[in-house]
């Protein structure tokens, strides 16, 4: 920790680490066995977690994809009405080439991909899509659309009003736009989840599970909830914490959907996608010490691991699924949180 | 620390925490000037909360109101058909003060409020709404609902099959019942920007912040965003870890409906709510040394003390979205990212 | 018609009726088999509906169970201060009967149950909810709480400013709220649909119809739709027209929440709630000829009927859901439109 | 009307047609003063948008302009997991001109402009979108997408599972997907209201309008609304019935997006954009007779008129928001209702 890293340095804080794990995954970039460190105070977490990781690893293992990958700025172009704000985008979507070069030329590592469009009444929102490497790459983005917007602004033919953000980002905070879009990595999780050792290790047949994921679908369409799955945010913490990412990026990175499907031979197939998932491995708060030493633990600590990282995330995350829907159907989900003896108000 | 609070014990994070402030609170249970820890990796958030503070304690200070307060179970009850569904509804709603009586007998700080009902199809959703002094309550509203519902179970006439939750509570996750409905405690932050202030520290006027106000609402709704304010979540999450709050509930806690008037004079009336703010005082890390330190630098360590330490949140809120705001709109966003030199990438 | 019940008159929109069923309806109120007249121009639509009430009735019926019913005016009361929003709130909590007695004046088939209450920053807003008999009751509850809100703002002692909606009614417009918490009637339909008849009437297999469910179901989840079935507003609109529906009430009453279980036996229930189903058989475009021909077809025409006819509409949707499904998963969806021979630009 | 064009035809359902107007649009394809006719049989309805337009029309009429046009079916692809999903969207991202080529095969009109993926787990949406000239296009986009997927599951090297809907079309149904990605016609209609006349026509003064604003949309976000305005399904409904629309289509056709600003000298710039507009001045109904002659009195019958169509709508949807806003803020809102001397049960 070096002084000027942060202002009005006063101390650390201190959170206790658990290991869970060993967890089996079958992912492009991460492949074998992990133990997973997660940094929290919320007793039965790391129990839970590795309960599931149990499961999953004797199950054969937990598949794990990164199907979509691109942080974003979205700039706000604001016109007098709709016509010229119209014509406007058709002239960004004419100048491609131009207004990439202007944006790279800010950052080695982001590679503008494409620019979305999206206009409100005479309100043109450009949405800035960028490959941004190792980093979470907030400020690389923000740094290249930036320099974007004020040669647009040079260039354009008529006078340009623009703010480099105009809230679709969206940043820090979750937003249907980004689970249907993405923000950072969209990752899949998926495992089939054998019956006889659902039965052996959590006491819960697969047809129960499956029955009850019926209703937890329809619970979580009824509330609107941002992850129709359980409790992403729960383990997601605890790694983010651990590893040195940025926390108030769980806002996004907990949003969740998952799907499944009972087998003929009652198996049970179960997948998750997390569509805004926000990590690094490079950058911010990956350098401190003992974030490094967690990422280094994970092998996932600088540059060409941070798809590696985000397949050991979204893993780690269907082990929660798995683990506390079990314990909610087995009805030990009260009784797990007596036993570590905290939280007795 | 001690052994058995984590499983897997291995060691701790370590998170650097900076102070801002002073930020003056003209709250209920919070009155007068605090500094307040954040533990952050990200450079610039304490300068840029800091920069907030600074205006809203020089243009008076910032009101802070809890304005309801309660933390839920809600168990799903399944039935043959939507008749039988209804009927136990009806059931339910004639025996409050039993299952009050049932469910307060677990715990000695929780008291049950009310029982939202909510049915979809043949699945009767009950939201067990209860205050829960100074901890978070998440497990004792569990338990608490728990010995309701079996207790519900051996006196019901018919065949009962309910599950503790149905996925409408929604632990760990945003929903937009939590907005509408409230997690933990709904806080309200409001102040009243100067005019001549905001132009002094920020370089901004009143008047074309509360016009970029227009412009962030409509890409707030555009993006079906959790917060149609700037950023909550990131005050919250390194006010969270340092604190020893459930950091995993920022997924809840990080929504935010903000709302404004400019006055005839150019002063700017500014207003957040927090509908789900979960915080504690007590239990869960509030105890762990770090954390327990900085609670007690804001006197919100123990007993009595979780209204006073949600309005500080929420006053730091404020904080943060008009420094962001500004810095969008001044155009020093990026540069003041440049400054703390890291995120290099 | 007569003069003066619609300005400026020029003449009739002459709609094509085509009857569907018979449907057998096993509800409360409608106990039988109707003929569901449905008033619409797209080809196809009213074959489709029969096709799957056909496989209903086959099947033994739909139970359809109106499980709420409420239609509500929402104020908001706009305050200095949150503080001051609260204790207004609390004293709306303290004096219910006076705020009751002052609303029913208005009215005399009205009936206020009760408020809710949402407060955001400085705004409190209350949802009356009333029951209306049989007429939609959009006016009634317009009039009954404006009686109620200036009765309350000439006793309560201090200033009030009020509006007498705040935009959460949500009147003619689809909101999550509505959603949640009814408006209108909250109706459900069930049926169990058997694996053999499934099979000879559709083409398909139960098991198959319950594997795209979960397809479904994530795309509703991904589009964030108001409805994760398949098109309630088809037949809903037909029927609206067809018996003098307010057919701008579309945009809340398509909204649906649907839920199913494969059985052992390989049979498929299989649910769907109308969460916000805004119907009359009194008042409004009921009485007008035609109109009041459909309703009296389905004995739903005048007093007492209401719920009957909401058990119909419900029913009926049940109906189409599973024809829609079975032609998207059988192929056939496209074809169909193809015979009816329109529709070919 | 032919027999044929509707199944087991019983009739025709007879709806009001009262005209509104003159309404002035500047529009680039409605240019000068209409007449609207409106289908419907709720009071007061032509009324309120009848002051509305006449507010607009002295304020120097509407602006109106269509910024983005199209119409899709989204099928959804099934694979064994993940990684086969994404690499099938590869495969359709470099086969654009096979794909196009075999889609515009079945469609003298129909466009395909590009198609849009979106994975969950290991299913692969894709969003076929077309411009589909005068017609709605909801079956030309069907019968053109089935062709595309059959011709991609005769050439994909491996096995293919699709269904021609994965639900996120979404037809039929209110969706988040629709108000940012569009379907049908993105349309925006602006204004700006003079504060003398707005005074004189609706008593109102335009600087309390702003402020109400703000509560309305504050009240929008709360509830979760499909529209931060007023009631567009109002004067859409009546509009579509009278002009041989797809009436069900209002469930997507009712979103709206408002934004506004104050300007220094009182006046008050109002806009809305209405994401999901879907209509037709070719086929469906719109060859009825009475249909077809409502749509003839707007000159938009038949080919290269819908966006005429689409620019008329708009415009009278902003007439009913500004009219509905001020009967609230005005307070005549209730005594309104009455004097039709209707909808008094």
């Amino acid at each position: 920790m070096l002084p000027g890293d942060i202002e009005n340095f006063i101390g650390v804080a201190q959170v206790p680490i658990g290991l869970a794990g060993p967890l089996h995954v079958l992912g492009e970039h991460a492949q074998g066995d992990f133990y997973v460190p997660l940094a929290t105070s919320e007793g039965t977490l790391v129990a839970s977690y590795n309960r599931g990781m149990r499961l999953l690893t004797e199950c054969g293992g937990v598949k794990a994809t990164v199907v979509e990958d691109h942080m974003q700025r979205a700039p706000v172009f604001i016109f007098s009405d709709a016509g010229e704000a119209r014509e406007f985008g058709r002239w960004v979507e004419e100048n491609p080439d131009a207004i990439r070069r202007e944006s790279e030329s800010t950052t080695r590592s982001g590679k503008l991909l494409d620019i979305g469009q999206y206009q409100v009444d005479p309100l043109r929102y450009l949405r800035f899509n960028y490959s941004t490497g190792d980093a979470a790459g907030q400020n690389m983005t923000g740094k290249a659309t930036a320099a974007a917007c004020e040669w647009i602004r040079s260039v354009y033919p008529k006078d340009l009003t623009y703010h480099l953000s105009g809230w679709i980002d969206t940043d820090n905070k979750h937003s249907h736009l980004n689970m249907l879009l993405t923000r950072g990595k969209r990752v899949v999780a998926e495992a089939v989840i054998r019956k006889e050792l659902l039965l052996e290790i959590m006491g819960v047949d697969t047809r129960d599970l499956f029955r009850f994921r019926q209703v937890q679908i329809a619970g979580a369409f009824l509330a609107a909830s941002a992850n129709n799955g359980a409790h992403a945010a729960n383990g997601l913490a605890a790694l983010f914490i651990a590893t040195g990412q940025d926390v108030a990026n769980i806002s996004e990175s907990h949003a969740a959907i998952s799907y499944g499907q009972l087998r003929e031979n009652g198996d049970y197939y179960w997948a998750i996608t997390l569509p805004s998932l926000i990590v690094a491995t490079y950058g911010g708060g990956t350098g401190l010490p003992t974030q490094r030493q967690c990422l280094e633990m994970l092998d996932c600590y600088g540059a060409g691991k941070v798809n590696k990282l985000a397949e050991i995330c979204a893993a780690a995350v269907l082990a929660g699924e798995i683990s506390l829907g079990c314990a909610v159907l087995h009805g030990d989900w009260v009784s797990a949180h007596e036993q570590p003896g905290r939280n007795r108000p």
